[in-house]
């Protein structure tokens, strides 16, 4: 006998739901009911796209919306390539393959590095959606945990070497990070770059929050000698820019055969969006000052969050040195049943906030669980009232016992 | 010893060149030496995109460019299920998923049905980027060799029902098809939904050249009754709305565990591009005088291109019904070589016409090595030249003997 409907793939069923955004249903729903939400759940910056990108979009000049090419718009690898020079790292046109968003660039990355079953070394907590393009790209996971209590530093390089197999073809990390907002120090790059080398794996280094440095200073894996070959910088226009909604990022390698099949797996979806990338060759033009007015508007941000968040009795968490968000550790069992808890169950003068549970944020099962990450991209007075709410909530919660 | 370069994957390797964009180097080289090409290769309309497109964009009310749904603009998926309702489908907002051009929406749908390793029977020849996106979710194409000779139509079923195996998940198909312009009949698509009941399959049908209709009448799955759950439409407004470069695609299921895999999916990616769901939500208010305004205008071009393929002897083709290709056999050996030497050698009044060669339109090893697929996406004096310019390409290529 058949069924009626025919079953989905292993990798279907096994696809996580974003935890960043799996509260949404939930959210519409206080919204429904007339309650003001405050999002501090995902990484969608308040700052305004800047002026240079709208006014490429109004001034775009065709009467088609055509195909561009495969591996981006000639001009615009041009000038991007001018943007990584201009930051002090060896980058051509030809090093460059524009993709639809940094996402596209991690998946097309995995699978070029991957077969099926192939490992990948990723420190957690980590950029959740590593674990959604993981599942697509059938690749495994093989998570180094970092601590709160070390700043979410890297743990001594022998305990990364013990966890590479015959199986493992790349390194993969985040840095400025999201979500702990660590920026890893150019010893701990050497040390992977060592491991890199001895084992014969890519190096993948995502780092789209570059800019978005508010203590220390940012290392490139661009600027680490002797593994040009295994290099790969994962980037994106959306935070860099405020222009999440262009998905347009890139990867840069200098690793030829690399970049041959990245503009195979490109072809085959043809291109990026068109008028993003035209929108994106003209915010190129900003100069440092639009970088050091968004830098010093985050950086108040973060001192607000971290100041509350240490009014709260029973939190753990360190000052982020980079990015945009807060990885903190709650007085509380279980951070998912909580942040549902605060949509449905818990408002402040008609309000609440909503926050990204943390265990989606490892790959090791029961990681996190009490964890939460707070994305600092809302002004001052609203972070004020969104964490006073949380700081409430926290409160309550915990007298009813959670 | 290690190796100063990682190897990289299977799956790269494998994967294929575009055959329509792959001579694109050759033709730009024939544009450095001052040689106008006409480009009957891609599937890209010079049919201005319609002007309340670029009128929503331009007139888009927001300071930044922010994440959208996963799923898609809600705005957008309402219109678009009213799109649906008035073509006769039973299809609602939440049946729908909007993705990142037909190609993810394809991949998704690849990727939810699959294992790696499971296969996918599909009506050869077919759109060339499906072995792409085989290749990049690890999924085997088995294919179903259609004849010139029978207008490139199904074989009888009991030919397509031998290639069912265990590891069989799904039929996908192209109606109105590119690349050959045939639109399956009815009676075709009830042989096929039969198939997927028997075999418990998903079925697969990308439409997105629904409109483009020149003979004949265009019978979509969703009018096929008792497969409900079996049923997928891919979709595209890059053709529709000569959008290409928008990059806004759709998956259309009554599916609920399938909708659910794809959002999943989606949420990984975070969201399609949210400034072209404005404009594609925009130019849904076209009417049906602007189809007829185009198709009149594809007619004409359909019509030019046969008239032209019949005057050259040794040319076997069909009159396409619908989409806007043709799909001939050449009186050459290989028409890779052939298409290649169109840009290396070959002029007329300095000019010449870029063709896609056919091979890459099979998955079948050595099908299609004499054919060629033409997009008629040029007016119709152009469209002149650039087939008088193949005409003659032909003879001076048979006369040196190729």
């Amino acid at each position: 006998m058949v069924s009626n409907s025919p079953r989905l793939s292993g990798r279907a069923q096994k696809m996580p739901a974003s935890p960043i955004r799996k509260l949404v249903p939930l959210s519409d729903a206080a919204k429904e009911r007339g309650i003001k939400v405050y999002h501090l759940n995902i990484g969608q910056p308040d700052i305004p796209t800047p002026e240079r990108f709208w006014n490429a979009i109004k001034n775009y000049q065709s009467r088609v919306l055509a195909y561009g090419h495969s591996e981006g718009l000639p001009s615009y690898r041009k000038n991007l390539a001018k943007y990584y020079e201009n930051l002090g790292y060896d980058v051509r046109p030809e090093n460059i393959v524009i993709t639809t968003a940094g996402s596209e660039a991690i998946i097309f990355c995995m699978m070029a590095a991957c077969a099926p079953g192939d490992q990948i070394i990723v420190p957690e907590p980590f950029y959740t959606n590593y674990n959604g393009f993981a599942i697509m790209s059938s690749v495994e996971l093989t998570p180094v945990t970092c601590e709160a209590e070390n700043g979410f530093h890297l743990p001594p390089m022998p305990e990364i070497e013990k966890l590479v197999t015959e199986r493992t073809r790349a390194i993969l990390y985040c840095s400025p990070n999201n979500p702990t907002g660590t920026i890893f120090e150019k010893k701990e790059l050497v040390g992977l770059a060592e491991l890199a080398r001895k084992h014969n794996l890519f190096l993948m280094a995502d780092e789209v929050y570059r800019e978005f440095v508010y203590e220390g200073h940012h290392t490139s894996i661009f600027e680490i000698d002797g593994i040009e070959e295994r290099v790969i910088i994962l980037d994106s226009i959306s935070k860099r820019y405020s222009a999440c909604g262009a998905r347009v990022g890139c990867v840069v390698t200098k690793n030829k055969k690399l970049i041959d099949s990245l503009i195979r797996f490109g072809q085959a979806r043809l291109c990026p969006p068109t008028l993003e990338q035209a929108g994106a060759n003209a915010v190129l033009e900003e100069g440092p000052e639009y970088f050091r007015t968004t830098m010093n508007e985050y950086r108040r941000r973060r001192d607000t969050v971290y100041e509350i968040l240490m009014q709260i009795p029973g939190v753990v968490c360190m000052k982020p040195s980079g990015a945009f968000y807060i990885m903190a550790k709650l007085p509380i069992d279980d951070a998912d049943k909580f942040a549902a808890w605060m949509l449905t169950d818990f408002t402040y003068q008609n309000e609440t906030t909503m926050i990204a549970p943390g265990s989606g944020f490892y790959a090791t099962s029961g990681a996190g669980t009490n964890e939460i990450r707070i994305a600092y991209v809302l002004n001052v007075e609203d972070l004020k009232k969104a964490m006073h709410i949380l700081k409430l909530g926290i409160e309550a919660y915990k007298r009813r016992g959670g």
